[in-house]
């Protein structure tokens, strides 16, 4: 699959932040990566994780529980072995068909310049995902709802950092269980102009979900390109349920991407070795992307990692932890054997509240996600308390330290014009280098400028309140909604999306669980 | 020199805490990382780099100022350039002369047990240094006492994730400036028994320092043993003070260890590019282990790095960094092809309060230090406010975190009992593995567990008044305070201790300023 021309981030990562001085945002369709990924494990190491994965798929294999169609699928294939819902797989087969599955793509956004590059050197991050709850300083945690769903959507379309709208960025739980997914995803498509996720709940929402694409970017464009993802959650250990499988089958049809990431919670969903739940992580993806390929070979799909650990007196899990950046570091390794785009990590914690334990754990995990080469980074901002609440104050407290990561992933130049040894001896021994030739032509973009992570002298900040960054985020996401303007969108086609969803609403009565 | 034999840390890097059962320590002597170092930069930019360096050394070379012993030193030695007090180096020179310097050794405690490898394989994590305030959630920000600077050395001494008392752990400023590097040395002695680091704000000071470190280890045993280690910051860009040489010289005489370390904030006492900034770190760093290997060959030294940013429009320090990580990943290979231990990075931030601004610059500093290879990790604990503030939250905070480090630089574990494929069969697809025999058999050690970086349910949370880590640190302090025991020490050693500061207390007038 080709890659289409696309915007990456200029001069050196840095981007003129201009929010305050036009409510236009600013452009940037992902990071490109310049330095290396962390090899932490030997190669010797990476094969027998390997051959311990095939082992298990062929010795034990995953159900498909509620999807004949998949296991008339896998029968029909000739490399799985189908005894009721249990389905075993020869050595090297599930391999051999994930060799289809495209290494670089490009999800597109309605507006084209937000079409981002899956793959490679390319990053892509997209807020949080799934929570149920929101909470901000003001009013608290509370449970999500539409209204809360859409500023998300607009703050990320605002900010500079987040290239991609995400999927579920909260659960509107105001709304029908069986509904809320068309709503979802016409805030999506109305409120930005980025990439996003739609629905995977049941095989039935996940077709409105491509229905509604087919509105927006036409049904031919569809069939060719990569304009939706779905985030497969497996039911782990080793289940695919029919509403993931199904919604699995679905994307892949369409020739979209479903992104099939396992659930391994270590010691509970998982065993309580890494080494183990990274072979049972392994096995799950690869059954996903390998059924995908067999739906349709050659589809876009991403190889999805979630590994992390629980607190094994309480039983709760646990984020960002010593044990979950080791395994990512391992699976993004993995994931450049398959050649397969790898969605890894975010910013994760188990916090309750926006404190120094909540930016601990997501930064821990947002730089594994880096490091490990990670190239859609889902989660990225806003997650907190283990995904049950996106908070308002740390959804832009991570995007400004994303911002940061787009610097971080250009390592140091060594263009002639970084070295100097002329302004050496211009400055001279103990002299100062703030007015030097050197700095003059060099400051505009030396470094990453933040909003958020600066502070002024301590007398001034006493008077100005003792703040925290999580007060100062208050201010920022205030002032980003504030200035939000809606990208434009063809009114006719704004008809019709809502044409569609009037029509699927009324065929269905209103399901509340 | 030889590695002495030394304890390390217990199964997979976790400890036991035993600190709530017994005022007893966890004695744990620094941490082997099992994980292979980052290389960011390519063997090219390396050469280059250094090329560089040896430029800038031949070019514009450094100034020694009120130090006459210095530059006879370089007069005599044949490889430099002396003019005034400009000091120019032949190309390869100080290469040449830094050969000599261990590539590992041990900095004895007066607890055997407590004695800690620098070099290899090996990490010592030290609390921070230089602080004049130190702050707390109770009383808030205030200027150091020796009373603060006994609390952080016994809390430094009840964690069992530190391994170094480190130096000047806050500023006494009640004492005069001129004695109070006795108190402080004498506080190390007393009150912990692990390495710690004299004083070197003169070279009469180190003296000082380590004459008492001759009284607590016996004559003999320092001029063959490190026992004592100094702190030498230049003063950036490319000036050593007759002070820091002076007491450079003083350690490096006495078979002691220099730490020798630039101060590079990159737009102000260094350029604003980090390649041309790590150039400046390289050349001043050389020069310094040079020195210390000229006065004593084969004496120990530490090659230190501090390279970070600046705020370009307030014209303040900024850590933790994208550039500053970046820099640190540079400096870890360099010092590899160097052969000398590593001083880098720390739990650096300046943020004012503990809060998610200081966590984010904290870890990422940390983390770079782990991934860059860092041997000596000073400021590892309780740094804030870019270094005026030591925060009695923070210090328990970051030890805390450098727990999980100590399981993080472990990996993932390849041993055959860390692969279960019997697991999967007994659990099966849809199952849970709590209960599971792999999981009984592995719980206890499984994972980092975290006293701080742990929450209960919401509605638990909310009921116990929704405290943040800062509180819950607060209490974590006081519990160590109230439970910290003095370790034994020889009542004759410390009559002469005593005797000997009384003597050079009585020797000079008092200076506060």
């Amino acid at each position: 699959m080709a890659t289409a021309p696309q915007t990456t981030v200029a001069s050196r990562g840095r981007l003129k932040r201009r929010s305050s001085l036009t409510s236009a945002p600013v452009i940037n369709a992902g990071l490109v990566r310049e330095i290396p990924p962390y090899d932490m494990m030997s190669e010797e190491g990476l094969e027998l994780i390997e051959d311990k994965t095939e082992e298990l798929l062929q010795e034990v294999g995953v159900e498909f529980r509620g999807d004949d169609e998949a296991l008339r699928i896998w029968k029909q294939a000739g490399g799985a072995d189908v005894k009721g819902v249990r389905v075993r797989f020869d050595r090297g087969y599930l391999r051999s068909l994930i060799k289809t599955a495209p290494s670089e793509f490009v999800m597109h956004g309605r507006n084209p310049q937000r079409s981002a590059t899956l793959g490679g050197k390319h990053v892509v991050f997209a807020p949080a995902y799934g929570s149920p709850f929101v909470s901000d300083l003001d009013r608290g945690r509370r449970y999500g709802t539409i209204e809360d769903f859409q500023n998300i959507v607009k703050i990320a379309y605002m900010s500079p950092w987040l290239h991609h709208s995400g999927g579920t960025v909260c659960e509107p739980v105001e709304l029908p269980v069986n509904k809320r997914h068309l709503d979802m995803v016409y805030s999506h498509m109305r409120y930005s102009d980025m990439p996003f996720m739609g629905s995977v709940t049941t095989r039935e929402r996940a077709l409105d979900s491509i229905a509604m694409a087919r509105i927006l970017f036409g049904e031919g464009f569809v069939d060719s390109h990569c304009v939706i993802s779905g985030n497969i959650n497996m039911n782990s250990p080793l289940v695919y349920d029919g509403a993931m499988s199904g919604a699995l089958r679905a994307y892949a049809e369409a020739n979209q991407c479903p992104v099939v990431v396992p659930f391994v919670l270590s010691g509970a969903t998982g065993p309580v070795t890494i080494a183990a739940a990274t072979v049972q992580s392994l096995a799950e993806v690869m059954v996903g992307v390998a059924l995908g390929q067999l739906v349709r070979p050659g589809s876009p799909a991403v190889f999805g990692n979630f590994i992390t650990t629980v607190n094994l007196r309480a039983g709760s899990p646990t984020f960002g932890t010593a044990e979950s950046v080791a395994s990512s570091y391992v699976v993004g390794q993995i994931a450049r054997r398959f050649g397969v785009p790898l969605r890894c990590s975010g910013g994760f914690t188990s916090s309750l509240c926006v404190d120094a334990h909540s930016t601990n754990e997501s930064v821990n995990s947002l730089n594994a996600a880096i490091l490990c080469g990670a190239h859609f980074v889902l989660h990225a901002a806003g997650w907190m308390e283990s995904a049950l609440t996106v908070s308002y104050e740390k959804l832009v407290i991570d995007a400004d330290y994303l911002g940061a990561l787009h610097t971080m992933v250009k390592g140091v130049s060594l263009e002639p014009d970084q070295f100097t040894t002329e302004s050496f001896e211009e400055v001279g021994p103990g002299g100062h280098f703030f007015g030097s030739a050197h700095t003059l032509e060099h400051y505009e973009n030396a470094f990453y400028e933040s909003e958020l992570f600066t502070t002024p002298p301590y007398e001034q900040w006493v008077e100005e309140g003792s703040t925290d960054i999580a007060q100062r985020a208050n201010v920022k996401w205030k002032r980003m909604l504030a200035e939000y303007e809606m990208p434009p969108l063809d009114p006719a086609i704004d008809e019709e999306l809502q044409a569609f969803m009037e029509k699927r609403k009324g065929e269905m009565p209103d399901i509340w669980h």
